[in-house]
């Protein structure tokens, strides 16, 4: 199972990188892409890391699913993206997404929740067009998770665990981290 | 309000930066600081991120309050730098100090705990000499804040903030994050 997560300036930091610390948990790779100019990007709340690999480098067809992390300023370069934008389209296809707080609109801007269920950050509900939004912390329909925000992004993440490979896994891990 | 928190190699990255990111939405001034060689830091699931500052270049009269986040590897770099000891005992006087899933066994091992309530990871238990252990997410006894592990480093970050700022604060952010 691979994993590519979305790093673009102003990301969320924590909706990212529980995500990646709860995947690789569960052995899944999971690659930390750059979607600005450098691998190093800057968080919401100033954080610098460092990515593993760049946007255009990255081998798509061999991933199993792409995470969208939210954040203001991280959705907005996420949705001017031309080049996420295919992307997203491609998965929307045949693969699983997962988008979270702010980032959901993302996949309504693309026309990709028309009539079907999802949640979001209570502030972006007026751009989630299309979607039949369920105010929950994590929803799934079909192959696109949606979550509400930073403070429902364990949730978020075992709800991709539990798809990708399993609810034993879900609860092994949920002991590790003495998570109730 | 100020707040230091350690980064040394093998931290664990999000036991980190949820209280950073907490921290710093609450208003208060948060520092990144690196006890390695750069201020570049890798974490225990290996993500490199950039801290503000090195632990030889901060103005710890000005701090109210140290964070020592937990990692097996995280901990036990932090637990054998003599900086480190020093900064601990002296915060432990009359300042707040809050430990988090392995890092709790370091204010042990300086016998900071003796008689003094605290939660830690299970895996660590036994490293806890002299202290009354709780099996809490998060315990208070004192000047000293405890949080079991990963998966309650909201709630670990919530108590510093309540101590902090106040209860009012704690809420706003909650429902500004969607933590239930």
């Amino acid at each position: 199972m691979k994993a590519v997560v979305f790093f673009a300036t102003g990301f969320e930091e924590c909706e990212a990188l529980i995500v990646v610390d709860i995947l690789r948990r569960a052995g899944i790779e999971t690659v930390m892409v750059s979607v600005t100019e450098l691998l190093e990007v800057e968080s919401s709340r100033h954080i610098v890391l460092r990515a593993d690999a760049m946007a255009a480098d990255v081998d798509y067809a061999s991933a199993d699913l792409i995470v969208l992390p939210g954040g203001r300023l991280g959705t907005e370069n996420l949705k001017d993206s031309r080049a996420i934008q295919d992307i997203v389209k491609d998965f929307a296809a045949d693969k699983m997404i997962a988008a979270i707080c702010a980032a959901p609109s993302i996949l309504a801007s693309l026309g990709l929740l028309d009539g079907r269920q999802a949640t979001c950050h209570p502030d972006y509900e007026n751009q989630m067009a299309g979607a039949i939004l369920t105010h929950e912390s994590v929803t799934v329909d079909g192959n696109i998770i949606t979550g509400q925000g930073l403070g429902t992004t364990f949730d978020f993440a075992f709800e991709i665990v539990k798809r990708l490979i399993g609810n034993r896994k879900v609860q092994q891990i949920k002991t590790a981290i003495c998570y109730k």
